[in-house]
């Protein structure tokens, strides 16, 4: 894929500065091994999590996910483990990765013994959202979904 | 590692024909991808599991799991699961194995939203047991805590 020059986000959006896009840009560092990111500005770290439908068509339909990929999921689903163990008062949020082939898999978080997120992945090599907009109500959605089965079966989650 | 001739588990051993030894060497064929074990005996496909002194031995400390040894791992995970599932009155426990590095990581199996198998691996590499007795017992152990979590809530792995 290549991502061109041209951003699929603009530096001055709003969202930006949003506790998401903070955490995620955080994540995304963490798992940047040849420190490739360290002069690149937010909207640039997380251009290539905006798939335009440029770049979609770029992407064959059926293949594996590369390491960069991953690292994107990766990162996309440590950012929501960390905010929602920022609503946790005190428990720890773990991710749990799993692709079988193809790009097909499952991502969960879990607090203690509650799975708070289960997501069926398909299509990793495709992983990316509309837009940056997108990205944060999706990842949002998930994070409430947690807190409030969290906050509905804590006594499971403090096993 | 070289299995030897020698079987580590005799071919009259009682326990073989337990629940979890039957399930486990049904588990171990559905994973046996060029039919080796076909004509093996059930002593045969599980002595791998059986990690004598001597066997243990002669894998090195640290290292990274293969894939033969990766399926035994997958194999014990999957019986387990089937064995929970059998009393868990229709609901279905899935396994899920991440491996991070030199053969650590997390198996849990999780039924609905609950996770009612939850191990740290290490070493996953030297994958095995002391007996076949010895892996019966802590298989046991695991089916029993998982059935017993699953009945006190059972609410959550209905979700």
């Amino acid at each position: 894929m290549s991502t061109g020059l041209a951003l699929a986000i603009e530096d001055d959006n709003p969202l930006l500065a949003s506790d998401f896009c903070a955490e995620m840009v955080k994540q995304m560092r963490a798992l940047d091994t040849y420190d490739m990111y360290e002069k690149w500005s937010v909207a640039r770290i997380l251009s290539p999590l905006v798939l335009t439908k440029e770049r979609k068509a770029e992407i064959p339909v059926i293949g594996d996910p590369d390491d960069i990929t991953m690292s994107r999921v990766k990162a996309y689903y440590n950012a929501i483990a960390s905010l929602i163990e920022k609503q946790s008062e005190g428990l720890m949020a773990v991710p749990m990765i799993n692709l079988s082939h193809e790009g097909f898999g499952r991502a969960i978080i879990t607090i203690g013994k509650l799975v708070v997120v289960d997501k069926t992945l398909r299509d990793v090599h495709r992983f990316g959202f509309k837009s940056l907009e997108n990205m944060h109500e999706e990842a949002t959605k998930i994070v409430d979904a947690a807190v409030e089965r969290l906050n509905k079966y804590r006594e499971v989650a403090e096993l």
